[in-house]
């Protein structure tokens, strides 16, 4: 352990604590509903904002200061495995995730990038053996190479399309290796920049067999683990074409893969397509389609994806809210695709982030398990809809009514009475037990 | 004819014209690629903004002078038919389309309401008798009346999804006796305001259930109209369940609804959903849904439906290149869902703005059939594409790669070569088209 | 007390009552660095939205019910005044605000409209008489009524200019005989749709005389009250030219009104311009420019002003941790610029949403305070800028250091040493704060 | 000339010409209104997006291909330069401008980037001896670098200051050898990322006091350029000070800088911020602070600074109309701060997109020189305002009018009577001269 000597192992020193580097709120080994924490949140740190990035911004370059920052090539690769199970191991996660291109330097020809990736595959392999940490997911990057300029599946010149076909064969091979419980898709450059120059049809077609392709091997190779899909409207591109949850849907439905894919589901990435994280969960969770979540946040005033490490706690009450109603996460995690701001460049904001992210959500979960548990708003939702359960709104649920039913019906119904929605006395209630929930009242 | 003494009917009287009565580019006569122009663009006044509306907004009154002011009840709703029809004819617009509470006053009964209705559809049936116009589309307004607050076949209280059906069930039978081509729904209220007090998967289910009774009931009378679905992503509701094309088609696939419903596609709805117009279209043809058009424009610096008259040339020129791509509108239409601005309330100013808008599509069209004729960006397009016609490229199109052959081939390749996708040419190509086409250069 | 029977005076029973009808954050009487709650936070009612609006939106009618509906004209206006005293003084809420119009009719001409609020001011000053409530401020509709269709002080018509100012002579005179303590500026109307028509010199112009002659007339009768401009960046115009508190400073500097104005900062005023509230506040905190607010919260999904209660916790504590910083309001209040949403239109809805709003600002007052009583963020700021305090970064900001002594001092600097800005430790104290600080840890 | 073979001369070629590498517009000596379109235009290329930026966005490297790729430090410098001044005469361009940074690499030590800058400034000054090309502006980079990390002027560490202001007095030596006519600030991070670390009152003091002594260096250097500041509302940083035109004016009045600086308005700036192009020229204009422009565009769909080239003719056409109404540009002139996109990277892009940007605003100059000429916004405007040239509007502009002149007025006012606004007519009228004025019809 080298790389992050001034930081101890992170305990749960409880919610008062004024230690920066302790948990105040998520304690791994509490049980909530007969699981532990550690169980339900399944938290995952994402290698690429972690160990590889630097702080580049569009306008900036690198400000981290890193501890392995003088080395290069596979030495960079394998100091950053080091580092990497380090702060797993200090923090206590029990997953990571990565793109191939994070853990080892892509090189010149696909054979020489493949033995890259091999080395770093087999050490993380050996690093797996001694740690609980699990790999949450794999992926490839087809998108930052040059090569991938008009997309991946989806580009204009069919090379492209081969080259990144391989780059998910090898992914899905390595994903086997290391036992990934899932594997991502997202289509950075899976999109247009203009209509002007875009065969819309003939790149989504494209996209859909380069889907089935990646089923058929997986199945070849036996590789378990879930296919996920994870939407963001545009950024990189002008268009990206999984824009959110249910495009993603329909697409899946339209070209017959709607089975064998579920959605890993960002918080930021709503926002850019105009819904908040909760509203793409509950999409996810009612069409049985929530695989993963991408744990992050935006800043709704900005319009670009700042993939922020999550400390608004009513974003996570109500995502775990939705995962609770879920059943949990099964294969998936959540996962901190979320990177410390570029001012915040020390080695030791790395912690304070995660410190930060963990304790949010296991907030989030502990009002949100009360919430459920009080059916507070499960009562109130179900009293809401109540005339579905008897009646002409029963005959309409079960199948019984046409419109001359419904006709005879509406035309002896006097002044129709609806009853207040209660929106505020709701966010009130939300508050209270945000707010009461942890003091144990 | 007494309700627009002052216009005369308006002609077209060539590009130069200084008489703002008249169309500059509109020549309905005019053919384009064996069709005349009336019958590709097939116009529609809305009803409802240019008879019934006021100009109130948010923050102030109605501010429009309307010569049948002075009216209340059934007789002011058959002045607007007058009216009406006169403003049909001397615009000389094909179509029209309405809500129900548009044309005739909803009384307090729904039986008293059906009566308005029978009278004003008998006397618009009869006006239609010496008309060439018809009846584009019509729909039920079941978003007005605080009966709808939550939703109308997707609210809460059955009594409300009863209600609505039977307003479908006459606009259905409305339809069919004035010949409608295609049936609306536009679900202003079909969404949700706040998760904490929703039911998502049983409003869904629900609307389902009521697109299907109205297939039904469509079949049982007889009515061979289209229905369409219109999307919108938010406004009045903070989410509507019909966010947008794909959206829509999500939804569609997931209750085997696709065969029946296409997509009226609106302009300012797109881009209030975070899409460009010719997104929406061209996602609409390519999966064979595109029906009908709402022809407006908004303001992407506002972040509500401003429901503007359509002027953008760039917007009717991208507009027209994806309809005459998609062998022109079928069922479809132009429907101008625009009204003039509330500052733009005198009587003339309904036709100005007409002409405004008539002009703007003529324009388009024209400019877009002849950068098909020259097949300017389909030739850009093919070129682009071309290694898909091909070697690696064809067998991924015709199904005879996977993975492994994908990888060998990849494993081969040196360094790819991409071709610049040329955004900047290609826009500047579009503005030669637009300034020179109709110079006849 | 005759309209809200069903609700009884509202007390503080503590966090965990259950009772709906209770504050359970607010109380009066506690104290806060030796000043009451009440003197802190200065609540104030909103006339329009809790006893004029009705829930109507763009597409659709009103929805409230309301006990005084079935009243009108001066009646109704009369029942108003009943209603609203009953709900201060059940609230126990210190002062309110209103608009000329909402308090009484306006009327065919000018001098009836004079002498319906004349009634209704006598009406309300023997109601105050006896209730401790007092008019935070008061202010002119100059928006709704089609005559200010293109602006009041900045319309086109000089017929509407010298209206509007009649209208604001006449609030004056309100404001001094009521004792309001402030009077506020909002121009809806005053912007542009289009610059095509607009002359926007003339316009500003206009409007500077316009504000100039309101401070001549205030002096002259002797009424002390701040006057406040509110910003807000469009809607109902599309460009409105108090966009935000700069440009209101730019505005108020350009003319030399800056010593006779302050702002009345709104959040979702703040959030459709795209700033934070706090970002408002702070702007006019240290330009000395803050004088009251509007509390309210929007929704940043959506493009409009939703003017919603205020719950968000993280906003009412950075709004409340900006007003101590101001050392207060001074003549200002927190006056809830808020309505309940179109879907709670029941007359208890009312109280639960000011219960919410209250009780979302005490919370937010007590986090702040805490805050800055444990110096947070203050030592961490003054620790981050303490460069400036002592060497050169001191003779910067004395005044003694030019281009050429920088230079000089730059030149023989090595690499130049940041330290990190703790962005993500900074959130989750913050967190920490607003968990802990209610629960007396 | 040896960067750029395959292309010749760019010539004139008119309206019709199929030559992708012929202006179709632009022709510099057809003379408007007595001055060439050279003289009026003032097109600038930008040195940075032509010269060294390689298309690198957020989630990819760079893609650009350029022949001067395989070069390194000063040689790579080198070779910008002659590669510059051969597209300057190619395109025949008759300004540029640059950051510091772009035309010489950044050193280790402050006095050998001195050096290095030196060296180029002297070799762009021996080109400029052989060309008419002219520096239009330059600017230091103090963004890029982490030491700018917390800002520049406003950075929280004073060592960071003295290093900025060492690199703007550098910038203003070099400014005066070039003979440049303006000197711009762009202050990229000059705002914040959070306010909870932030003393926003002492950052902007210092941002004044910084400018304070730029202002007294250039006197006492003799450079008579004029400064000019950049707005932005955001982009590195979450909130820019420089926000727009409205907000730098506040800022320069309040600290006594509003006589020293002018505005450089850009086109995606002003969409980022909530406006339009010509709103931000407008406001600009009429407050006499209009200076020069960074001509692109953006895409208003998109939260972020694409900085595309300018091909909407409808902004070039309303983006001239503001400086013909101005009197032109003066010292400033059309800089194109746009770079081709990431997917346009071939060299042959480059002269593409000028190409594309110098024909629109040629056009933009000609439709907008046509409406002025026929005076008719002028005349329509100048009607519409007729209220306030004679009676009570006349007392009101001259100062005659008071609140009690007005009331006595307004109550003796029956129904006020206002004029449309025509804004459907005014856009049929601008397309209309949109599409004939090139025409010669």
């Amino acid at each position: 352990m080298a790389y992050f000597d001034e930081i101890n192992q992170i305990q749960y020193e409880g919610s008062t604590s004024k230690n920066p580097f302790a948990f105040k709120y998520y304690n791994p080994e509490e049980k909530i509903n007969g699981k532990t924490m550690e169980e339900i949140l399944r938290f995952s740190v994402a290698y690429w904002h972690t160990f590889t990035a630097d702080g580049t911004d569009p306008f900036g370059v690198g400000t981290a200061i890193r501890p392995w920052d003088h080395l290069k090539g596979l030495d960079l690769a394998k100091a950053r495995v080091e580092a990497a199970f380090e702060l797993f191991e200090k923090l206590n996660v029990p997953f990571f995730c990565f793109h191939d291109s994070d853990i080892a330097p892509e090189a010149d020809t696909l054979k020489e990038t493949y033995e890259h990736l091999d080395v770093i595959t087999a050490m993380i392999k050996d690093y797996m053996k001694d740690s609980k940490v699990k790999l949450l997911w794999n992926t490839a990057n087809m998108f930052t190479h040059p090569r991938y300029v008009h997309g991946a599946a989806t580009s204009s010149n069919a090379d492209v399309f081969a080259f990144a076909a391989a780059k998910v064969k090898k992914g899905l091979e390595i994903g086997k290796e290391l036992g990934a419980e899932n594997y991502v898709f997202w289509g950075g450059r899976e999109g247009y920049e203009t209509l002007l120059n875009t065969d819309m049809k003939l790149e989504l077609d494209n996209l859909a067999r380069f889907f089935h392709m990646a089923v058929d091997y997986a199945k070849e190779i036996g590789f378990d683990g879930q296919f996920l899909i994870e939407p963001k409207p545009k950024e990189p591109t002008k268009h990206q074409y999984d824009f959110d949850v249910a495009t993603g849907h329909a697409f899946l439905q339209n070209y017959g893969l709607e089975k064998y894919f579920k959605f890993n589901v960002e918080a930021n990435h709503a926002t850019l397509a105009g819904h908040t994280f909760e509203h793409e969960l509950r999409v996810a969770r009612i069409n049985g389609m929530l695989g993963s979540v991408d744990a992050n946040q935006g800043d709704t005033l900005i319009g670009w994806d700042t993939d922020e490490f999550p400390t608004d706690l009513y974003s996570t009450t109500l995502a775990m809210y939705e995962i609770l109603l879920n059943g949990g996460l099964g294969k998936g995690g959540l996962n901190f695709d979320a990177k410390v701001r570029r001012g915040s460049f020390e080695p030791e904001d790395l912690f304070h982030a995660h410190i930060a992210g963990m304790d949010s959500f296991a907030i989030g979960l502990k009002v949100a398990a009360k919430l459920l548990e009080d059916r507070v708003l499960e009562d109130f939702v179900a009293d809401r809809y109540s005339s579905y359960t008897e009646g002409i709104g029963l005959d309409i649920v079960e199948g019984r009514a046409d419109f001359h039913k419904l006709e005879e019906y509406a035309l002896q119904l006097g002044n129709i009475q609806n009853r207040s929605g209660r929106q505020e006395r709701l966010k009130a209630i939300v508050n209270q037990y945000l707010l009461e929930t942890l003091s144990g009242k």
